[in-house]
Parts: C-alpha cells; sequence; structure tokens
C-alpha cells in the first residue's frame, strides 16, 4: 500500500504560544492515536483570545492544505464554560474548535459555493482523553477529536448535529460617494494594514486615490518591487485583499495604525 | 506492512530559540538516521540555562506522548565539562539529555509506581555523529542517540549503567498552622502563577481563603468561566497544580509577582 | 516497502515570523503535492530581508541533512520584480530560493569540492500554483517546485540552466602584521558574535591575545565550562568558527557588539 494514500494531515492555530510546551502535547496526543498523520502548525502567536484575528489567520490558510485535512483551532476564552466544542465539514476540509466564530470564514465559503456543511457538537466523551481537564480543551477534547478523524471516525459519531455555529461579523468594505471605505481587519507580521476589499469591489473602475490619515497614495502597485524602500504603497496581498505596506518597512509603526482604521479608496 | 506499526516519535525541548536553525538541525540528524520517526518541538524558549523550568515543562509533557516516545531535553549549561550525557528509560518512556536533574519529575514519577529505571551514561561514540563539537552536543550527541533509540538500539548498547542521576529539589507546599504555603514554582506564556500543590494535599478540607501579597482569594473556581475579566482567581491548572491566574489577563505582571514567591491556603 | 526508502526531507528558512500562518501554509502546499515528505523549520525569525544572514544560518545547517533533501530559503526582498527564482543541485543537496545569494555558502562548498553544480532559473509554471500571486513566491511557487522535487521531478523539467547565480560576498579575515582580524558577521540567539576565521587560519602558530574594544581574551577555550560565569570568552563554535561568548551571558550586550565590528586575533 502507498503510504501517501491514507497519509492525512492536521492543522494546529492557537493563543498559547510557545513556552510552555502546550502545543507539543497535542502532538503527541494526535500520534498516540494515529501515528501517521502530519501535523503542521499555523500559528500558536494568536494574540491572546483574539478570536477574530484566529478567524482571519485560518481562513487564509486551510484552504492550501490537501482535501480532507483536519484544523484544529482553539483560542478559547469560554473553555470550561457552557461553550460548546464543535467539529465540521466544510467542502473537503474539517474543523475542530470551540464555537466561538473561528470557524466564520470556511463557513461563508462553504455557503457561497453551495458545499457540504455538517457541524456536530461534541458530545461523545469515548474520543476524547478519559477525565478532561475544565482549562485545556485542546489537549484533552480538540486534539484527540481531530485525529480520530483522520483515522476515519464521522463526524456523526463524534456528536449531535447543529445548525447555529456561531459566526462573527468580519468588519467589510462601505460604499461612499466617492468610492469605498476599508476598515483595517488585520496587522500582520510585516507591518501591513489588510483589509477585507478585494479586486471584484473596484473591477471595471480607476482608481484615483487610496488615503490613510495624511497619506495619499496615487495607485494600486502590483508589487513592492516597484517602489523605493520606506515607500508607502497600496497593493492587493497575496490572499487578493487591499493593503497598505511600507517598502522594507513597517507601515503599522510608520503610520501609527490600528486594527478598525479607515482606509479610504477613491474612484474615478 | 501497517507504518504506523513501526513510527516512533521524538519531542525536542531545549533552551536554543528559534533564530539560528539549531533545533531544525537537530531533525536533520535524527532524519538522516530514522526517515520515519514523527518529531515533535515541546518548546525551544526555556529561558537560557533554566534547568528546573526545563525539568518542568518535561514533566508535565512527556507522558502525553505515545508509549516508546524519546524525549531529547537539552539545557546544558555544563556542556563541554565533566557532566555526563544519558539516556533513560523510565516507565514506557525514552529520554536523552545531559545529567543536571531535566529528568527530575519522570524519574521520581516512575519510582513513585514502582516502574522500571533504567540509566545510561552515553560513552559509546559509535551512536554520535563524528568527532563532536565541545558546545553542541544536542547535535552531535544527543540528536543521533535518540534517533538509534527509535531504530531499536538498546540503552545497554550506547553505554554504561548509572544509578546515581542528578536529581532536582522541585519546591513543595509547606504545612502552616492555618494550611500550606506553597511557593511559585513556573510561570507559563499566560502570566498564571503555577505552584505543586495539589488536589490531594487538601483533600477533604475546606479552603477558607487564598492569598497572595494583599491578594486574597475566596475560593477555588472550576474554571476561567465562573469570572469576570481581570479578576484574580485560583484555581487547579490543567495539570492539577493550584494556580493563580487573571481573566483574560496577566497574573504575573497584575501582581508583580515572581518564581519563589509564597502563596498562603487557609484552611477551616 | 520499507518507507524510508522514499521518505524525503525539505528544510524551511524565511524571514516571515511566525505570526500569520504563512509557514503552515507552505507545508500545506507541500503535502497536497508529497504527503510523505518530513519537514523541518530551519527558522523564520531571519530579520526581514537580511539576506546575508539567511545565507549564514543555511550555510552552517543543510549539511545535516540526509543526502536529497531539498532546503527552502525565502528571504526575498525583490519579490515580484525580475530577480529569478532558481533551483540549485549542489553535491548532494537541493535548493530552492530567489537568486539573491542564499545559497552562497552551499555554491562555495560544492565549488571547493569539485561536486556537481546544476542550478536553473524556475520557468516553468507546470509545477507552481495555478495563477501565482505577486509577493508570496513561498506559497506559489517554491514550496510546490520543492514538493515536486522531493517526488522525482528534474531540475532541467523545472526550467533553463544558467550559470551565473548570484553570491555575496561574506566578510572574511584580513591578515595584519601581528594576526588577523575578523569581523563580526553574524550574532546568534544567546549573544555570541561569530566570525569566520576558522582553525586553518592560524594552524600551528600561538594566540598571544583576542581583542575586542577593551576586552582582551587571552587565549581560545576550548569549552564554556573552562571559565566562570559572566566571562569573556573566545572559542571555536560549533561550526568551528572563532567566537567571542559571555559565559552563562550575552556577549553582544555586555559588549555592545554589532555585526561588522573588528575582532583582533594577535598571534606570537
Amino acid at each position: 500500500m502507498y503510504r501517501g494514500d491514507m497519509q492525512k494531515t492536521i492543522s494546529l492555530l492557537t493563543d498559547f504560544g510557545q513556552l510552555d510546551g502546550f502545543t507539543g502535547v497535542m502532538k503527541g496526543v494526535i500520534w498516540s492515536i494515529n501515528p501517521s498523520v502530519n501535523i503542521a502548525d499555523l500559528t500558536h502567536l494568536i494574540p491572546p483570545q483574539n478570536i477574530l484575528q484566529g478567524a482571519l489567520v485560518l481562513g487564509q490558510s486551510y484552504n492550501y492544505f490537501p482535501a480532507g485535512s483536519v484544523h484544529i483551532a482553539v483560542v478559547d476564552p469560554g473553555v470550561g464554560t457552557k461553550r460548546r466544542p464543535i467539529a465540521a465539514q466544510l467542502g473537503s476540509h474539517y474543523f475542530v474548535a470551540p464555537d466561538n466564530g473561528l470557524l466564520t470564514i470556511p463557513l461563508e465559503n462553504a455557503r457561497a459555493k453551495g458545499q457540504q456543511i455538517v457541524v456536530v457538537e461534541l458530545t461523545n466523551p469515548d474520543y476524547w482523553l478519559p477525565n478532561p481537564s475544565r482549562s485545556f480543551h485542546g489537549r484533552d477534547i480538540f486534539a484527540p477529536v481531530a485525529a480520530h478523524i483522520t483515522s476515519g471516525v464521522e463526524l456523526s459519531q463524534l456528536g449531535t448535529p447543529i445548525n447555529d455555529p456561531v459566526t462573527l461579523q468580519i468588519p467589510k468594505p462601505q460604499q461612499t460617494r466617492h468610492g469605498w471605505t476599508a476598515p483595517v481587519i488585520m496587522i500582520d507580521a510585516f507591518g501591513n494594514l489588510i483589509t477585507s476589499l478585494t479586486p471584484d469591489f473596484i473591477q471595471g473602475q480607476q482608481v484615483r486615490e487610496i488615503r490613510f490619515g495624511f497619506e495619499h497614495i496615487s495607485q494600486i502597485s502590483t508589487t513592492f518591487g516597484d517602489a523605493v524602500s520606506g515607500q508607502i504603497i497600496a497593493m492587493f496581498d497575496s490572499s487578493d485583499r487591499l493593503s497598505i505596506c511600507s517598502v522594507n518597512g513597517n507601515a503599522a509603526i510608520a503610520l501609527d495604525a490600528q486594527i478598525g482604521d479607515l482606509i479610504e479608496i477613491v474612484l474615478n
């Protein structure tokens, strides 16, 4: 049997940091159940309990993994309360997470594409570690459930179907008299200011100016290499979202920008 | 042959940081010897040469890995001196480390449970890289030895049995007239203050108050979700150790706490 | 079939940081093409766009991986411009990177040893993701190309041979009347000051003194353990390069040292 035929991938996204071995322990739990699974860290540096940023990073990443992958997302301020632990099949990907909006983007995508959507509340402790703690469901519930999914366990065995998973309102561009305003929804590791405005918002129209505070940018660049070091430019990022960047620098610091600040797109 | 039958796991814990490729190189060495082994990073951010913290993180983690796993721990201020490099089988887990107390908790656990304990000093260079350096035994001795163990090499082939491995004194709770005092032994990535007081210390007794400096906490909570944001609470953590936490915050910063500070547990 | 026979390793070195899931996404792309490959992170904390440091970390690391490994290096200030994306076979290792000097050390090593050198410009989009972005070639070009190499695709299928890959001038020791001066080429995570002076520069000669600013060091130590905590010592590091270290401390901070500062080696 060719091993690739059965080898599955799990991705991990948490706000656990990298100091304490917590994410390594989750891998130990997974490989105790299914030793042939590949495990990729997405990030463990989501700012503590920032569910929106977790949802955005997961949303821009999951689709690059093999069909059938299982994505564990744990940003979980409600751990130990009545918030539901869930597993979901959304199109060709599986997800395991607390039900707090982390799965917003794959849910929206699956709905927009008319793909299969199955969500279950995790109620069957047969697939958890025995005696789960109240504060580390990543280790005791989410990791073992994900491992069992890669071993072929069906969602229906894991718990009870639900049809009201929590979703977040991800700030969208707003139309204005002269074009659009788009709020900064995320600041990445390079200090780029990212919005949710994609090229289809301005398709066929001509951009006169991008404004952020006192900064006026005359065009949307196609690459960093077009500009000189330190210049503030606008471009569509690798997920096709309008972003403001400082070439070889950090736009968030240079422009003293925050999540929620508004970028103005002026059209002709 | 089903691959899972032979696939072993190695965990890595070091104070090497993540800048220089040192831990990646250890993986290269391991996969040069046994390409089918799974490797999980526990953490590489142990504060430089803080053996106690390395021992505590290893101690709370190893047991979640599959039986037969090999755990490499390298926090090694004595590298290049006469401190002994060792390998150990402690119950169903293997360990490779400098002999400086990093294995204290698995040693204590194996003794307490009457499990098998075998410790050897690594004296056989046949299982090392040729011409080992004096400053990077992680790469030149510990990684290749761990890989050879996953390939079936016996501890007895690796070196000479010893029966006096170094152990640390992990600060324990002290009984008082009114209950216990427990020193903070670790501060985790969330800023939680962790002690070594487990539920069995106070079994069947009623807690009147937990005190830390001017902070008086009236009960041991069962979950973060019981409290409001910023509130200082006491709870047993996911390893069942009494901890002081700030809900959605950082108790170490909020309380200006240090390793060694005393937490007072007042019983009725 | 024994899995080890076909299992290849890929290493990843970038300046992407660990916040945004970018490096996890590259793993998703790789395992979508070849699910049986092992992937090791070297580092993702190369200072943004510091090609020299990327080249140095790659140069000290690749040789510890199995023959046939593929090393992806992405420090890429020119992404989206006309800088060439390349793949190379240098001795028994493969490399995928932008053509900006990241491969300097493996190129120099292969030349010095008379090993096989094949470099191609990546011009065949059949082995890329469809519609590659202009800002994330790590995901869209380098990761899929590396995965295809591990699956047996030949370099000649990936693009057009070139014989002028970019190389960096790595600062070398300069001979003086009294010995050598060696510039600091890298500061590692421990704060050690690393030069490119190897033992062969001073073979058979006696060192009278190592000088750095006001610091005079009387010998080259063979191990950290020889000295007391906080002492400034000189030693050859695990890659056999003369380094200045603070025992159990950080020499870069203690000595206020920068990349490019000169270390003087006085011989008898």
